[in-house]
């Protein structure tokens, strides 16, 4: 309800007051950023912390982290992660702002050379942020060295005013009435801004003019972007979380139709239609949880081999980290907004606390790498194991499946009842199967181009779906593998069980042309597992709550009026409807001037 | 980015000018509709020409109509819709709020007796309207006689103040940041308000307290609904078309990736990816206007019918208008956040003119009927067409297929190569088959259920999903009924074609379980339709500018900076995000209080 200014300026006093409490209760790193999880309003400080520092910390010098990550620590300086700009999102290496190496004053140069070269996007720079860390292309002696990052002062650190030719403010407003519009998402321009030439982040320009490849592996940024990656995966199953929270706990209080004599009506969670929609989303938000808490393994995984120089996993990390953004991002954003259409009209109300959290969440869908980009590169990495298959190189890890690809384009399902279905290695190897068959066939496709370019570039929506193939199989092994631990409570396992064959069998009926297609599944098959699907719905529905509740959200983080934990949702509904400021006068501001004139007109010639 | 107390007095601004014009220009009432209609902002107004207005018109008798209707129309009274209550929307049979006929007093005693019962959502309700028609539950001589409509005076027209014994208010924010915030949907109670006893529309109570059906045949209410849905359904293309023009004029802006030798980037919309996202939409756009104007021709025709009392094809054209408006509204909300996605970061801002769009389009999926509850109605009326099947009763209009329903059951698609998929007879029979088959194994299944209540509601997954077949048949059947028809202009019904073919085979694909586990198509078939698929946008992409350039939108009315007819986006976006008010400042807002002190303060023992 506050107005974009209003809204600014109380996130920026919930910032000061959680780094107050920081530094008051001695929290840890771990700890405060816990603390800032929690105040789950986007501000400048997520960039500072989450992006900046990390940047320091992964691609500065130990000259560099000496001098600039204490005054970070202590936000002394308070930074932000220029790289965006205004004509380049995913194409980081068609980035136009340059960085020129001035040799006479041993400075670098940072320029804005035109309109689309403009930094626009970076979270904490258009009001904020004193430094940036600023991606531009290298220029030493007329020569281009590609995008390098640049640490970069933006504001005086006495009055917070811009430094000499910089240019630099908020980029308007975005979607929601909340969401990011508590962040100053900014757009910055250099004219011709001079840095010390210490500043330059992985690799250095010698006193003459050089330019030295850092000795650091370039494969070493890969260990970064992959603990990016699981993060906003494990950020997927929380949103995802939230919203089946909600739209489940509510689908109990309301009823609608289907009294009898009288009494109650049919609460609308006892709807199959309503069970067909919400439960595959439930057992989603704990397949991505469980598929997020390998990703976190899959991190420490690398860091060792990284450590070691072991570089051979790390095409097939990139293609599994890659793929599991793009499908549990766009996953997780559809399905909060249908979480919402299952609140029915009330959902609409942002006292249910689902548009904002729809609002706030979509830009995950094309930050960090646009989820049909990174698809696509997940199709190239499919494609190159399928041509190296008969050249004995063993597929390992995610993709190992394909080592067995003359068995899975063969073999044939052997479902024959409805419970079959409920069987983990039958499902898992229709998914194989289904994978398998459509990465080859997409390949079998590729050879009829002359040109592979083309080819790529013409069958490339059979691509992304032959990706998408691949992570759903990569989700439904890791929820196999976390049913094979040993899961504490009693009974619990059982629930997981159940969850499971409703999130693998629900993507099988969303996908059944893909496989009854490419011959996985027989259309008779298909059908039972539909069948098998409604029994599952049924076991879901008596632990739905319980299933929720384990989330373990207070009703004050959930902030949603449709969504809370006693239930009691029509009364405080209409409690927080009053709180509306157009509700602090009985007699509407405006009336006077735009209302009454109407009523009171005396009209003698109009046609109405 | 105004607060929504100033969002609302803007607004009201907004409808007293145009109101003020529409006196003065001396407007009909269709010219007034235009006007209104590119207001473009939801308001007070819709509700009292779309809803109050008509229902007295279609409910009231002739004394109710030349009573209320004069000073209606002149605006001396403002009137609303109050039907849904906060515990009942679909299930308008089950509202709560009584009317109590007084023979002491010879009035009725309209009340709200529990909480639930309280009238929720209504637009124009909340701080404008003087008048409502209010939905309630007749009592004569404690005997419920079910739901009627029932006008009452809200608030004094004198002062505006609300009338003794209602409690009248705004019931908050709602998705979004302009969307719905500037309408004034209300939450009403009633503590025994008294009414006289002709206020009651569609029948009348007699003195002595008889309740007396209208001798309107309840069947009229049809036809208001008809023109309703009608009306929805043309507001989709409408939206959509909006989504779609500015999501391909800024897919051509759009560069990235792809440059040789320092050469531009290759434009987004020349990405397959993008075009098979896109150019669907477009389709759709296309397809959902013609069914429009058709649903028009309908809407006229049950008219005609109506008054000679023919009321055989009722149940066809409910079911028809019922799926149509489920089918559009769901289709096009998603395609708006579609197009959203398509226009990458950038779309996330609110110069795009798509976040907006999105919030307030969505409601759409839930008013005027929810969409699966409608799907549902739709599947009623399919299980009792085929279980007629048999009688001799003649399936007719949009149903009519099923008559062939023996041949479509049986029938094989004859496409051996991908051009064969370009025969509309070849395209409307697959759907046909498609529908037929999917309407008669529901229709199976239900009867190996002993009650086929039990049967219709374990089965309503797949019930809908049959509903959205035989209403995806009937938009491609009114497609190809439009290419029969005269269409002026050289080559223009070439583009239609191709449009058409996109649509239809979009579709396909996207559906392609249905038809292939239905034996309509083989694997096979199903891979040369998408290969056709693929060559038809390479056949749509050099007119796509032209196809979203004929929906003659200005870019006042698009109101989005990528969508702009000159293409000039990115001077136009650095210039809107100045106007920004956080830029109204250099040094923002807060940083004396909140950002100063932490860049300043000193910190000796942190763990941090």
């Amino acid at each position: 309800m506050l107005s974009r200014k209003d809204l600014f300026k109380d996130t920026l006093r919930k910032a000061a007051h959680a780094w107050k409490r920081i530094i008051e209760l001695r929290l840890s790193e771990e700890e405060a950023s816990k603390l800032r999880f929690f105040v789950d309003q986007p501000v400048f400080t997520d960039l500072h912390w989450g992006m900046f520092i990390p940047a320091i910390k992964g691609q500065g010098n130990d000259e560099q982290q000496q001098k600039w990550l204490p005054m970070a620590y202590k936000m002394q300086i308070i930074g932000c992660y220029a790289q965006t700009e205004l004509g380049h999102g995913s194409n980081v290496q068609g980035l136009e702002t340059t960085a020129t190496f001035d040799p006479e004053t041993d400075e670098f140069v940072i320029h804005s050379p035109t309109l689309t070269s403009s930094k626009w996007w970076p979270g904490g720079l258009g009001k904020v942020s004193t430094h940036a860390l600023v991606y531009a292309r290298l220029i030493t002696d007329g020569q281009d060295h590609g995008v390098h990052g640049f640490i970069v002062q933006l504001r005086s650190l006495d009055d917070h005013l811009p430094l000499p030719g910089i240019t630099v403010g908020d980029i308007g407003m975005k979607f929601g009435s909340g969401a990011y519009n508590s962040m100053d998402n900014g757009v910055l321009r250099f004219d011709h801004v001079r840095i010390p030439r210490d500043q330059m982040l992985m690799g250095f320009v010698t006193r003459e003019g050089k330019f030295m490849q850092s000795d650091v592996p370039r494969q070493l940024v890969y260990g970064t972007m992959v603990y990016v990656r699981q993060k906003i995966v494990a950020d997927a199953s929380c949103a995802l979380s939230r919203a089946v929270c909600i739209a489940t706990r509510y689908s109990v209080v309301r009823r609608q139709f289907g009294s009898h004599n009288g009494g109650p009506e049919t609460q609308v969670i006892d709807y199959k239609t309503q069970q067909s929609r919400l439960f595959p989303l439930l057992a989603s938000a704990y397949a991505f949880r469980f598929v997020g808490e390998w990703l976190k393994w899959l991190y420490t995984d690398v860091t060792q081999r990284l450590q070691a120089s072991d570089f051979s996993t790390l095409p097939e990390v990139h293609a599994c980290t890659a793929g599991l953004k793009s499908v549990t991002t766009s996953a997780t954003a559809d399905a909060i907004e249908e979480c919402r259409k299952l609140c029915g009209g009330h959902g609409y109300l942002s006292s249910s606390g689902l548009p904002e959290l729809f609002a706030v969440y979509v830009p995950a869908c094309t930050y960090e790498g646009d989820n049909v980009v990174l698809l696509l590169q997940v199709a190239r990495f499919l494609m190159k194991t399928v041509s190296q298959l008969g050249s004995g190189k063993k597929p390992v890890g995610t993709i190992a499946y394909m080592g067995r690809s003359e068995h899975l384009l063969q073999c044939r399902c052997e479902v024959e009842r409805a419970e079959d279905w409920l069987k983990p290695n039958v499902i898992l190897e229709a998914f194989e199967a289904r994978a398998a068959r459509m990465s080859v066939t997409c390949a079998k496709n590729l050879n009829n181009f002359p040109n592979q370019e083309e080819g790529f570039a013409q069958l490339a929506t059979d691509l992304a779906e032959a990706a998408v193939a691949h992570v759903q199989l990569i989700i439904v092994s890791k929820f196999i593998e976390k049913l094979q631990q040993d899961i504490p409570g009693k009974g619990v396992k059982r629930q997981l069980e159940i969850l499971f064959n409703v999130y693998a069998l629900s993507l099988l009926h969303k996908h059944l042309g893909d496989f009854v297609a490419s011959g996985c599944i027989t259309p008779k098959q298909g059908a039972l597992a539909n069948e098998q699907l409604r029994l599952l719905y049924s076991q879901v529905r008596p632990n739905a709550i319980a299933l929720v509740d384990a989330f373990n959200y207070t009703d004050h983080y959930l902030g949603s009026v449709l969504g809370r934990y006693d239930g009691n949702v029509y009364p405080k509904l209409y409690e927080e409807a009053w709180k509306d400021p157009l509700n602090e006068t009985v007699v509407t501001d405006g009336y006077h001037e735009y209302i009454r004139p109407i009523l009171k007109q005396h009209i003698r010639v109009a046609r109405l």
